[in-house]
């Protein structure tokens, strides 16, 4: 994989999609289904601000209707009409697989369907031996630096077999953020092995064995860690915990979807922080925003996939 | 139960403190053991400020070398030699139960000893038919009011039945904070119930339902919620949840110590709030400070367990 310069900040990920680009064609984003107001919203600031062009698959009168109602220009989008969900779907994944799409985004279909779609063996694009996982990327409240969060919203309580295969989507994403050794914090409630009383504990243990048995590549992995101890070098300083990873982790894997969403939702409404979310694993960068996220986040989050769909190619 | 004025920030529950002690003797803190640094100096905060007078317990040549070192006055605290822990956490439980000491903090002995001796059938001063369990009051990052988290310490996977115990436990920390109709979320990671899948999500139907019946007297219990919904008004109205929890919650009930552990860090790490946390649910409130803790959490955790020591009077 080429090495990229390293983004560290949200508005660092915009500017490196714009260069990517450099006043080519913009990726493409195929939006099943359309006709959502604050989708739409978002696909125009993306296409305004130059980091991607949405497709509208959907009802397009409706759409159109909604666009005016909302002051937003959507005349130089290409449109697709199709009022079926499931159409919808196989649709944007099939404009992915023919190269005229980049990336797909929610829009009135459930996430569920969506991701159902891309998985499809026949019709859509798995990553034979992957797993779907999402992942957001954020600047933290601690010192600035540009993190990410993953699982806050697909896998609800996945094995070490699944985390493994959720830190390798992270450790993909981090790489493609320019992060050159990332360092990924396994979460759990204390930094001692407890188990079967905790199994988070034991899986923050023994993925970090697979990693220094080179497991995840150039990567440093270490838990079971605190929030505060992979967050804060003070907290790491104060607790004499001396690791690369404690107080610089650049990776939050959380134990479970409770801890996830909890930890994103602290991050986004306790903290004010934007999140940059998209499903990762498959072939196709998904765009799954939900009701509760900020325009700012919806419009960060399309360009995190844009930006990964074009270090992918 | 006598009906107190609402405690509405760190700031009034010293100011609580102070008015019930109005002058006369302190409420007395039992530390088993006290040769620690850090609880000496929440020690002597907590005497200086009015809010409790400690009782040590431990190695006491050690105690005052430590004190010395650390410019600490211990000069006028009842000191009680007792160097083997297990006597030292007995001791601190027997000047409770027989008047000596109203509440007891950790020093140098591990938690599982010190609960295991509040808990002692025979020695110990359970609450027959509760469950220990770990709440922490903080001032809301999004609007500023005093909340409750529970539990992020003790309690490892809480059963629907220990779900029910512990917010049974927070309820009552509400009420002497002076909390009429207490509000309270179940925390999962959606609004939806999703069972099997996610557990966390039926439990929080089941306790609200439970609270609809008289459950847990008077109080408002809603579940599963998500985060977000629970603290952010602003969040609450764009989800057109319409319910007197949703944006207003006075507690946050989450599904695991994972979600729950995180949460309190994130709250003091990454938000700076301060947190006052108590482990409560036998006779005796037991101050547990963690090395992480800042002076002010620990100073303020002592005048939450000294407030609900008063009100258990």
């Amino acid at each position: 994989m080429t090495s990229h310069a390293p983004v560290t900040s949200l508005d660092g990920l915009v500017r490196a999609v714009l260069e990517h680009t450099a006043g080519g064609p913009l990726p493409k984003v195929a939006i099943a289904r359309s006709a959502e107001g604050h989708v739409l919203q978002a696909g125009v600031e993306a296409f305004e601000r130059g980091v991607a062009e949405p497709i509208l698959i959907g009802d397009i009168d409706e759409t159109k209707r909604i666009a005016e109602a909302g002051n937003l220009d959507i005349s130089a989008f290409r449109t697709i009409e199709m009022t079926d969900d499931q159409q919808a779907v196989d649709e944007a994944v099939r404009l992915f697989r023919e190269g005229e799409a980049q990336f797909i985004m929610k829009g009135l279909v459930s996430t569920a369907q969506l991701l159902k779609g891309v998985l499809n063996k026949k019709t859509g694009v798995p990553n034979p031996g992957s797993i779907l996982s999402h992942v957001a990327a954020f600047e933290s409240p601690v010192d600035g630096r540009l993190m990410l969060i993953t699982d806050p919203g697909v896998n609800i309580a996945p094995s070490m077999q699944r985390k493994a295969e959720i830190l390798k989507n992270s450790l993909d994403v981090a790489r493609k953020l320019g992060m050159t050794r990332p360092k990924a914090a396994i979460l759990a409630a204390t930094e001692k092995i407890n188990y079967p009383a905790m199994p988070a504990t034991l899986d923050g243990d023994i993925l970090t064995k697979m990693s220094r048995q080179g497991e995840f590549g150039d990567a440093e992995v270490l838990g079971p860690l605190s929030l505060d101890l992979a967050m804060s070098r003070e907290v790491a300083a104060c607790k004499r915990f001396d690791n690369p990873v404690a107080g610089c982790a650049d990776i939050l894997v959380t134990p479970n979807i409770e801890a996830g969403n909890i930890l994103y939702k602290a991050l986004s409404t306790l903290c004010g922080r934007t999140m940059a979310a998209v499903v990762v694993g498959s072939q196709v960068p998904v765009v799954v925003p939900s009701r509760g996220d900020t325009d700012a986040s919806k419009f960060h989050s399309i360009a995190l996939a844009s930006l990964l769909a074009q270090r992918s190619q």
